[in-house]
């Protein structure tokens, strides 16, 4: 699938079968908009959809999704009378490629019509990165062995549902020239969406343009002939405006519409190969000697990126990026502990807008936690445009519809509010931003401890506060007690904030009065958190040097995964859910995933000897897609570096190769950003030492030498790491 | 809201406030399709819908429901260069009628537009009758005081969707001339829709016709020019056609289109207006000295006739016939128990349609009664395609859409396979069609009554046969045993099948031993069911002459209903699901219901105590909308005339005066069948005797006369009832 460059994604046939897959990968973004690799033609039981970000309607069940937006992409080509439809006529030649450096769809066709005209299709689009209110596709079309006339059809459809749901309503439209345009509206939410095309044509004969005005789907049809061997050139611009970014976007939009007409398209495709130059030149990740990982890191890089919210600080990014309906376009921690240590250290301006995102949600966390009977910030599980809790509570049994699912997820998967606590705490330390912290972030980190103290139950018998009825980073196991993750985490949140409440009375005292009278917080109440902070479970048994995931996980049967291989289904389906329950099977690290993000919490040996336990009882080929770049990354910190590859290529075949059968869904959001994480953390082995950032690397045999860059303290530092051994990394600038 | 003519519907101004409870009035239908009374051109927020008999699709939660079609109404006119819209300019005259005796809805409008020209707008449209695959809409547009261009476009629009979801995936689309097609097909249920509109126009200038084939709605744009004092006319035909009916729609379409040029709208609407004057003939109700019992009759009598299926055997009729989405077309006893009647005794016709839909569904039902453990058939408390059952079983909890509402009628409301059989046995009864009971009759009622049989309980203490864990038509009281409405059906149901049974082998053996065959029912079989009927336990106090509604319902708590009064919540509402099912109060008859059914089974003496115990206490106001016919019924048999018309008119008003603030989702279907039943069975206290049938009339005080027919064996028979003490009717004919 790749082309040796490093930087193209090829497909050399369609099938028909791997459609959605294919839409999928072929997804492109400039942070604004995303839109899968659907045809510009119309092909049968396709997922058309462009989501914008923050774009969200209600919907049954789960409450809230991204609204597939009108359609920009469709451009109907009639030849000589007959339709271009790839499911009728002949393909004789056929290419799609994705070039992620220049992120742009290109598709060469040359198609035989069912009357025996053969044409040669040549298709281009992107969604300009250096304005994000466009996007563009290019057409030329060459009549091969054939004259006759040829009509192009193209505008905007309001009649875009969300696989079968539809969100929009339509408000006015209009239309004249190349020109067609409409304002809409999400249904429940009311968020305005203004959009518009223009079709700039050149064709060596006459040409009529007609603006068909039709309800919901306003459209241009151009009209012209071309003799054997002629070419004609399509250009469409699509703009779009809505009212998150625009108090009027009609006026924005038709501003934007007149200057259409003269937009030259390789101008303006210049303009977004070097926006996407620059990110790269911050961004990339270079990999010497394996081909595979060369291509799949820069095809995860690039979903990030085109997913990567660069004018808004009012969207997360969701658990499928903008590139599919799977999760609904929810947030989860995905973002804060997968991806975002990518944005944090390459693109931190990114990375603020994200976790800008959850201080401007604060309020639903607090409404969350004060429904539940507790205080401070309890961030929802699953999050969309206002914060409040949008994990579904039931779904449909997935073979019969008429029993349900309970999700309890939304409910007691609690660890997340630590999550973004520590997000925050990891960009202030790779970035210094002293600003982001004092105006936003440390009023996160009060809160979220506020929450963990109200939170945490004291067993007066055990002399303790524990946290019961949780569920930690393996989803297997619901209602447990005591998960070591969410204990620690928690603690550290609470640590934290009480380290920086002291810092801020101190060394910013004025901005500490402004923010401890807004949240009503005293000195006493900061006493009272060290009191629990001190005194929380954390699960530790010296004798055996094992840390138990949760009370009595121990106890539960034991389970021979590696004797389940070879299979296709996970273990909860194997299992059943609440089989998967009473088993020692994880589906994703939960320990491990700990002993990561907080990795002086214990010894080496200790780290160690947990790997050795955790390993082989995790669900890493069917599991949760979060598990196996962890494991990457923790196999490489104890020197397995087989195992560390491995997980590593699972990962980043997650979507290319859709290993887990899902990719239909939209790209794996995380498995993306714990890809970057397993290379720079994990191979390389970066880490932060009192002299600075050091590298202590774990290569894979085959690779001959791996560069990347990141961004400490604002200042762009290059390493490069080859396999000798003992080779510590070494600084290029 | 009536003309005094008693034929005529009339809205005088517009009220968008009330807008979807007119669409609901103001339906058309043919017994193929209903088109709610939205305007042609488009309206904000209207509910624009057509439902075509059996074109079910596949939906989240209810499982099924019927699919808006392609909108065929549509019209868009822009006069002078100003869209018609009357969200804007100024209505100046309004007035919108639905002649019941022509089913055809008009408007008149005189629209000021944003710039001042006045214009006339005159439109008609209705659903042939006559031809049960062509519908036409006719506008009169004159200039009164301007002089400009006229455009009219119109189409069919694919886009349709069912409160948001989308049900249609486009096959093939097309046009040339006048005229637009569309061949699309139901995305699960994969049902062919082939439709297809022509515009006939009339208009003093030249005339410019052009085909915009826009994908998923191809359309029609004419253009003109009228000048001031003149007046254009656009008719526009549409046609359809589905694979439920054809096995080539597409080819019967453009048959079809072919025609529709030459179609001189007068002609067409004339047949169309005999046919229903056919209709009338049979089935109009003559009430003397009550203008707006007259007009509700008609209006009530008019929509069943619209919603009933004429030449289609494998439909019903839904709760909310196909005027709206409530209940989504699903079928419940509503058909056999209120609406059927109507049929049974004025079309005949219509009613075994109806009651072969459930014979051809039997399989669904034995497929039910095996899931559950039992045998025979077992009827889904809602049908719609396929026979299976599809009541949801969980829906959002209406204030808290994070809760559910288990939905026990699908489990647990049984009775309705007796009210089948019933319906069945009255049909015969009534009509003498023998050769619709041996095909098709005997074996639902043997089924049934086998699945009654096996689901009996034998109670060894008590030593007698029981149903426990059910609904009765009191659906306040869920889970209870013994309720004497489903104990004493069953028992009618079996014990009607022992006798018909007996009967076969005597009369038409050759018939019997097919029958028998194919269904394995032999001789000990039958013997062991009358050992079951003899023995189920049918609740009766020889002390107090009470029939207890089921086990322990007088020990349940009392409430004093008329205190509540007045007031706007149902009793559900008021005291919760649970709270009502802890008290004496029902949601409509079912010891009555089953009086009112098996008059029979019980003295005058029973009846009269019961009434008097059972009134009090059931919801009549704000409780199901099945209760107040029935309860009309049956305060004239216990001559209380005065409680009989006042629940008479509340059933009268359900939909015309929206008294129950629901007739948005749809006319009451059952209500309406109940209504003529109330004034047949109950007023006039038709009743079957030795000698025929004969009246016993109860006519509210300040009627003058009421006259309607009934077909008894084959022979139409004209009843006129006049308020004289003692009049018990007479013959006309």
């Amino acid at each position: 699938m790749a082309e040796p460059n490093g930087w193209t994604v090829l497909e050399e046939q369609f099938n028909p079968e791997q459609q959605h897959h294919s839409e999928t990968i072929f997804t492109i973004g400039n942070g604004f908009l995303g839109t899968r690799g659907t045809f510009e033609e119309l092909y049968p039981h396709e997922e058309r959809s462009t989501f914008f970000h923050g774009v969200f309607d209600d919907v049954p069940i789960v409450f809230t999704e991204l609204a597939n937006t009108p359609d920009w992409l469709e451009l109907e080509i009639v030849l000589a009378g007959e339709r271009f439809e790839l499911q009728r006529g002949e393909i004789l030649e056929y290419q799609r490629t994705l070039d992620l450096r220049n992120a742009v769809l290109r598709r060469v066709v040359r198609w035989r019509s069912p009357n025996g005209h053969i044409t040669r299709l040549s298709f281009a689009r992107f969604a300009s990165l250096a304005d994000e209110h466009l996007a563009g596709v290019r057409v030329e079309i060459s009549a091969e062995n054939y004259a006759g006339s040829i009509k192009v059809r193209s505008g905007v459809n309001a009649g875009a549902d969300n696989l079968g749901v539809k969100h929009w309503e339509s408000l006015e439209q209009g239309g004249r020239g190349g020109t067609a345009w409409l304002h809409c509206q999400t249904r429940f939410t009311h968020i305005q969406l203004a959009m518009g095309i223009h079709l700039n044509i050149q064709t060596p004969h006459p040409l009529r343009r007609t603006t068909w005005d039709v309800c919901d789907r306003p459209c241009v049809q151009a009209k012209t002939t071309l003799k054997q061997g002629e070419t004609l050139v399509v250009e469409k611009w699509a703009a779009f405006y809505t009212s998150r970014d625009r108090a009027d976007p009609v006026a924005a939009l038709k501003k934007k519409l007149a200057s259409l007409p003269k937009l030259d398209w390789q101008n303006t495709f210049s303009a977004h190969c070097q926006a996407w130059q620059a990110e790269w030149d911050r961004c990339d990740v270079e990999i010497e000697g394996d081909e595979e990982a060369q291509l799949a890191i820069r095809f995860n890089l690039f979903h990030l990126l085109a997913a990567a919210p660069r004018h808004d600080e009012h969207v997360n990014i969701g658990a499928k990026t903008l590139s599919g309906y799977g999760y609904r376009g929810h947030a989860f921690w995905d973002t804060e502990i997968f991806m975002l240590p990518f944005f944090t250290y390459t693109r931190p301006e990114i990375a603020r807008n994200l976790l800008s995102y959850r201080y401007h949600l604060l309020d639903g966390a607090r409404h969350k936690a004060e429904q539940n009977g507790f205080r401070g910030a309890q961030y929802p599980w699953e999050s969309a445009g206002t914060g409040e809790e949008v994990t579904p509570t039931w779904v449909p049994h997935y073979a019969d519809p008429t029993q349900l699912i309970r999700i309890w997820t939304g409910d007691i998967e609690i660890h997340i509010s630590a999550d973004i606590a520590y997000a925050i705490w990891q960009y202030w330390l790779a970035t210094g931003d002293e600003a982001f912290l004092l105006q936003r972030g440390a009023e996160v980190i009060l809160e979220t401890a506020r929450f963990w103290v109200s939170r945490a139950e004291w067993a007066p018998d055990r002399k303790r506060y524990e946290y019961s009825n949780v569920i930690g980073p393996d989803e297997y196991h619901e209602h447990v007690d005591n998960n070591v993750f969410t204990n620690a985490m928690a603690r550290w949140n609470i640590q934290t904030a009480i380290g920086l409440a002291e810092r801020l009375q101190t060394s910013h005292p004025q901005v500490w009065k402004r923010l401890s009278r807004r949240i009503h917080l005293k000195t006493p109440e900061i006493q009272a958190w060290r009191k629990v902070a001190d005194q929380i479970y954390v699960a530790y048994s010296p004798e055996t040097g094992l840390i138990e995931q949760f009370d009595g996980f121990f106890q539960r049967q034991e389970v021979d995964l590696a004797g389940l291989e070879p299979r296709n289904r996970s273990v909860q389906e194997l299992f059943g859910i609440e089989g998967t329950n009473q088993i020692q099977v994880l589906k994703q690290p939960d320990v491990l995933m700990l002993l990561y993000l907080l990795p002086d919490l214990f010894d080496e040996q200790t780290l160690r000897l947990n790997y050795a336990c955790y390993t082989p009882r995790t669900d890493l080929t069917l599991g949760s897609s979060l598990g196996p770049s962890i494991q990457s990354i923790m196999a490489a910190r104890v020197d397995r570096p087989l195992d560390a590859y491995e997980t590593f290529i699972r990962a980043a075949r997650a979507d290319l190769f859709d290993v887990r059968g899902n990719a239909v869904d939209g790209i794996h959001g995380a498995s993306a950003g714990g890809l970057w994480q397993a290379v720079v953390f994990g191979f390389a082995g970066l880490h932060r030492t009192d002299q600075g950032w050091k590298t202590n690397p774990h290569l894979p045999a085959h690779w001959q030498c791996l560069r990347f860059k990141i961004v400490d303290q604002g200042t762009v530092r290059v390493f490069e790491v080859k396999p000798q051994i003992g080779n510590l990394g070494r600084f290029l600038e």
